[in-house]
């Protein structure tokens, strides 16, 4: 790919002045025009040291409007970064819709710089630029604008500007260390390129020799990128819109694996188990006080737990959730409600606001409802189009990868109760005077849908119980059973883990 | 303060039961409407090792509304909280307005801990005292309600409940090191709170034996505290309700301290001061050429910068911003362009939105426009009280004196230019087609406001310009000549640091 960024392309300074107002104009415009249509822009910019990649940014951040474009360079990792799963410190960074953000440094430095150095050989190279155009995807899918900019530059000229950054005190720390692997460095990058240029993501590949050349040709680049996309969501925003209107009107499409009730894999789960209260406090006490245990265990050796809790309305969680605090040293974990977004979420890709929770090493976060929102709620209610929707067990998927990867334990509980048992629940809320709140009309428009729910819960399970991150149907119907089985299987998983 | 929590204090099962219902339904009624009256509940869970401070923090996590409460928990600090001033992990942590926030530990821990083990004396020891007031008053200002728990045990009550918690496999780690020292804990403790028990944060010191005693005492004062503010709120808004209406519609007030534009400060800055391009270029290189080499030895050295430039539109901010950017490696530095806050910055105290960008250690972050927004466009605008933008100008400086007490080297610079310098700029800039975006109506009704401005800018420069944050008033007419002034003043402080 790098043979075509050696031609010796140069731009006049007269030819670059007679084209910069122009560009710069149309830049601006694209740039405050995308503002509205609430897309972002991810710019990686990367290449060979000394091409010019801190100019181009420098470049960058003057032809954009400055309130609407951010800038992140990507250091060794804070230990706060290193406690999470490796794409996390790029989750922080990532600009919301209506916003450009330049990445100086991005998720292809880590795996190239340590393919070059040897600490990984090539089949786990592969797989990380794999997982890395699985990221773009999604993010493109969720309709950003992504564009990967590769200065090139031979290993004659990278010398030349190498010496002159020397003479001038700009060389950065590593350069000449890299330089010394120039071969293999090309040679490593090309194979990533070639990897992960994708219509999602592609690379745009400049010769980065002259300044003039290389800086006009990355406007121009972001420029055309910017504007087919305006012209596109323009062109859809027309087209769509007679049906959209309708869309919005129409009621929420029912899901499409509907099943009867006893198909249903809710069905299989034993809502007659029970406890007395005996064998409910003999039994609670002894997993709790594992846990507690077990909890101080997993923060000396770094373990940490995500636990997601999904159920029907009032079918427990909140006092599940509890039951499992109550074994914990408050500062082991904390518990995350999701509600509505707010608008710094809302900006962002519907993972964002789960990425941003994530337990530093040894903690848990314990989510209270989750991303499961989105194959849920967002379904059935139709807040969400059906091919996002569908997309998301995908997405989810390869979330609890990263996670599970990372070393993280994960739980995820689907508290279930028969429709009777709920209706009887709701009535007694009703009745007293500090549950009443919990009780909302919501509730019973919910109720309402308990097929459409039901369906999602049937495809939720089957298709996102994996090994790292298996879903437990907990028989909710007796309080006393599900709390024991909640914090049993927490307890299990745990010490599996340790 | 201890004395009267060593009565031996108990509350019976049956009383206790007796009280309970009535105490969350209240709390949770009084929860739920703090929400829209919207203020920021503050409770701090302090006290002896062994006291059941987790306890009461999963008690209180129990009866409140769990969707609009949050616990904090502080370890030993992350590298990205060490390298911040030592109030960053608190910011980092605040409630929201209309939620409630718990910290488990706090910003009496490490000074109570730090004197316990003899690394403060007590001049330090009341210093930082001292500073928890401060900051302590300042939230309070802004309308959070702020509550200080001390759960206090006899020496003997201590020892019962360690080995207890010991039995139980539930003892932190460094329980029995610190019952150690109680006597001295006691004491150092005991000063604590006396110093900073005040009325905008008082300290409630708990008598904690008894389980049920500690607790629903605890949910009592809570109760309390947010009912009196709740009444408090909506009395003041009863009684405030026509002159406020009024207010609204009445013209922004003039700032007090109006002068003469001849007795401005700002008529002291020569703007005849002009560079030709060849002094520029030499210039400008030389300043360019040093910053970038200390950028670097700041960063080994661990040495941060923060800077702020604020200045009448069209002075230059911008393009001056650019030429220190320019000297400087992109990952050494941010840009943060202060527009409108988000919904969850405008959920916090003003400040909060400049703590979540303070730069890590070693790098540097560019205010562009700044928490000065708060004594200028605010103040003349009539957006804040006055009370409020009197009040932010101590605040400032104490948060100024933070940075600086970190090591932080702060600039702050006031590009200035003349009345007719900004109508030239304006015509000139809606005559180029990529700067017309930088001219709107709002530009033209802030230069009718030049005299208000004015003053507001004499006080901020007066009333801010410390040793550790000095204002350099720029003289902007000549942008040349500016841009080396502003170059040359960061070197100059940035040597004097380093």
């Amino acid at each position: 790919m790098f043979e075509a960024a050696e031609l010796g392309q140069t731009l006049s300074p007269q030819r670059y002045e007679a084209g910069l107002a122009k560009l710069r104009s149309r830049l601006l415009a694209a740039h405050l025009a995308l503002r509205s249509r609430k897309f972002p822009v991810i710019i990686i910019v990367s290449g060979a040291d000394g091409a010019g990649k801190g100019e181009l940014v420098h470049r960058l951040n003057e032809w954009l409007d400055p309130r609407g474009v951010e800038t992140h360079a990507f250091w060794e990792q804070s230990d706060e970064e290193r406690e999470r799963p490796p794409n996390w410190r790029f989750w922080r960074a990532m600009p919301g819709r209506g916003r450009i953000g330049i990445f100086f440094g991005s998720w292809y430095t880590a795996p190239i710089i340590r393919r070059v150095f040897g600490e990984i050989r090539d089949g786990e190279f592969d797989g990380a630029l794999h997982r890395i155009t699985v990221f773009e995807q999604m993010l493109a899918d969720d309709g950003a604008v992504i564009l990967k900019f590769w200065l090139h530059l031979s290993r004659k000229e990278q010398k030349k500007r190498l010496k002159k950054l020397e003479a001038a005190g700009r060389l950065g720390p590593d350069d000449w260390k890299h330089f010394k692997r120039y071969e293999k460095f090309t040679r490593i990058s090309e194979h990533a390129l070639r990897h992960t240029d994708t219509d999602a993501a592609p690379w745009k590949v400049i010769e980065a020799a002259d300044r003039r050349y290389r800086e006009f040709t990355a406007g121009t680049l972001l420029l055309n990128a910017i504007e087919q996309r305006l012209k596109a969501v323009a062109a859809k925003a027309v087209a769509a819109k007679p049906p959209v209107a309708k869309a919005a009107a129409a009621p929420a499409k029912v899901a499409p694996r509907q099943r009867r009730a006893g198909s249903s894999i809710l069905a299989h789960v034993n809502l007659k188990q029970r406890l007395t209260d005996a064998e409910y406090a003999k039994k609670l006490e002894a997993a709790q006080s594992k846990l507690s245990k077990l909890a101080w265990v997993a923060r000396e050796k770094q373990v940490s737990m995500v636990m997601v809790f999904e159920g029907w309305d009032a079918a427990g969680k909140g006092s599940a959730i509890r039951r499992v605090t109550q074994a914990m040293d408050p500062r082991l974990y904390r518990v995350v409600g999701i509600a509505a977004p707010t608008d710094e979420e809302r900006a962002q890709h519907y993972l964002w606001r789960f990425w941003r929770h994530l337990p530093r090493a040894g903690l848990t976060t314990i989510f209270d409802r989750s991303w499961y929102g989105r194959v849920l709620v967002e379904r059935v209610e139709g807040f969400a189009p059906e091919a996002d929707w569908q997309r998301a067990y995908h997405e989810i998927n390869d979330f609890e990868e990263q996670l599970g990867a990372h070393g993280i334990v994960i739980n995820k509980f689907w508290v279930h109760i028969s429709e009777d048992e709920q209706l009887r629940r709701f009535k007694e809320r009703q009745g007293v005077a500090y549950k009443q709140y919990k009780i909302t009309e919501e509730d019973w428009r919910n109720r309402a849908k308990w097929r459409p729910y039901q369906a999602a819960v049937d495809d939720l399970v089957a298709r996102c119980s994996t090994d790292v991150a298996p879903w437990t149907l907990v028989a909710g119907n007796d309080k006393k059973f599900a709390r024991v089985q909640i914090v049993e299987t927490v307890v299990k998983r745990l010490e599996a883990a340790l």
